[in-house]
């Protein structure tokens, strides 16, 4: 598996010399000991992707000579999963991690009436998201948006398609086709309210079941992300 | 959410008086701190679920008086997850207590090929398939075995219907209809050799490709099983 290099530089497929710097260089010319010569493979999180040779390298920075790009348009159908913030760290990262994996396009947090712990670090986030990002061999990376309650939420997204997972929902084989961008909803540990349910369920929002067992929130993350592997 | 005990008791849907022992004993009495008349719910793994009320408390046993209980035939169409055992132990230890709550039947390990690691401790195993049989619900406690090598697995699920992910496979919408009990293969971090392919090829198999995006091992395994989670 090649190593891809973030360089969220939007004209990388314009371009013909480009620098890593920062912590992408340093794992390049410290960890990963590259040489003059050596090819690199570079991803910008906004469609495209690159090869290079190194040309020179500094203490700050590694320089290549782009030899080949190609750029992906966005997806027409984005998945936005809106996730209800878990206490659990190490399942509330895991989560997330996946959820880039298994191709959500944005990943929205909320806090949910059941949520109990708020306060997200941004970078610990960001770092995870691209980590994924470039282990997946993502065209996009996925945005990070965080609000206050699933209605925020709502107004946010408000011209996609809506589908809620609720553990309270009769067990049955779900209709997960999608025409247009979707919001995949999953709560936090206890689930979603009543007074949530209705909001989706008022906004015109499908309620869907996961199947006849209780899953974890993360868990459900990645069991309703699973469903869309083939929308594109 | 209510706790389940964990009470192996193949009877246990037969019984008017049952004893928790041991750990699960010690969990109800002194960590929940269960006093006599308080109702507890028991699963034996085997199919039953009771409820009862405590009649007696000892220090190495909590006696309970069963009220209710159901009892739930064996899924007709079994789910074995057929894993090849990886490296990292948080993310193999994760792909495992996601399997149980996606609903694996039996969890098969095996040294594929490009497994790393080939210790498993079967006890922590079996420890963390326990604890996500009891989180999730379910009727039926998961069956772990070990294998050897895949040509094993195959050869211990012959009659079952093989569906193996290979990153390598050409990307479209799968066909994930079983019809009978299924064999599902996930590769080590490395992903299955070329070897491993044209045996399941040659015994039958179904390749399927999980999306455009290269899946972590566990990942794959989370995936793959919720494409199933509606198949009973």
């Amino acid at each position: 598996m090649d190593t891809l290099f973030y360089l969220p530089d939007p004209e990388l497929c314009a371009c013909s010399e480009v620098q890593l710097q920062g912590q992408e260089a340093k794992h390049a010319a410290r960890v990963l000991r590259k040489k003059v010569g050596d090819i690199i493979h570079l991803a910008n999180g906004m469609g495209c992707k690159a090869t290079g040779e190194i040309s020179a390298i500094s203490k700050q920075s590694v320089s290549i000579t782009i030899t080949e790009k190609e750029a992906k348009a966005r997806p027409v159908i984005q998945k936005v999963l809106g996730f209800g913030v878990i206490k659990k760290r190490d399942r509330f990262e895991f989560a997330i991690e996946k959820a880039v994996e298994l191709g959500a396009t944005t990943i929205c947090l909320f806090d949910a009436e059941r949520s109990e712990r708020t306060r997200i670090n941004k970078d610990r986030i960001d770092a995870i998201v691209q980590s994924a990002f470039k282990q997946s061999g993502r065209w996009w990376m996925p945005e990070i948006v965080t609000k206050n309650s699933l209605s925020d939420v709502l107004l946010d997204f408000a011209d996609h398609e809506v589908i809620m997972a609720h553990e309270k929902k009769e067990v049955s084989a779900n209709d997960f086709n999608i025409s247009k961008s979707a919001l995949l909803l999953v709560g936090p540990e206890g689930g979603f309210s009543q007074n949530e349910v209705e909001t989706v369920e008022n906004a015109g929002g499908r309620i869907v079941s996961l199947g006849e067992h209780r899953l974890r929130a993360e868990t459900a993350v990645m069991a309703l992300l699973s469903q869309f592997l083939f929308t594109r």
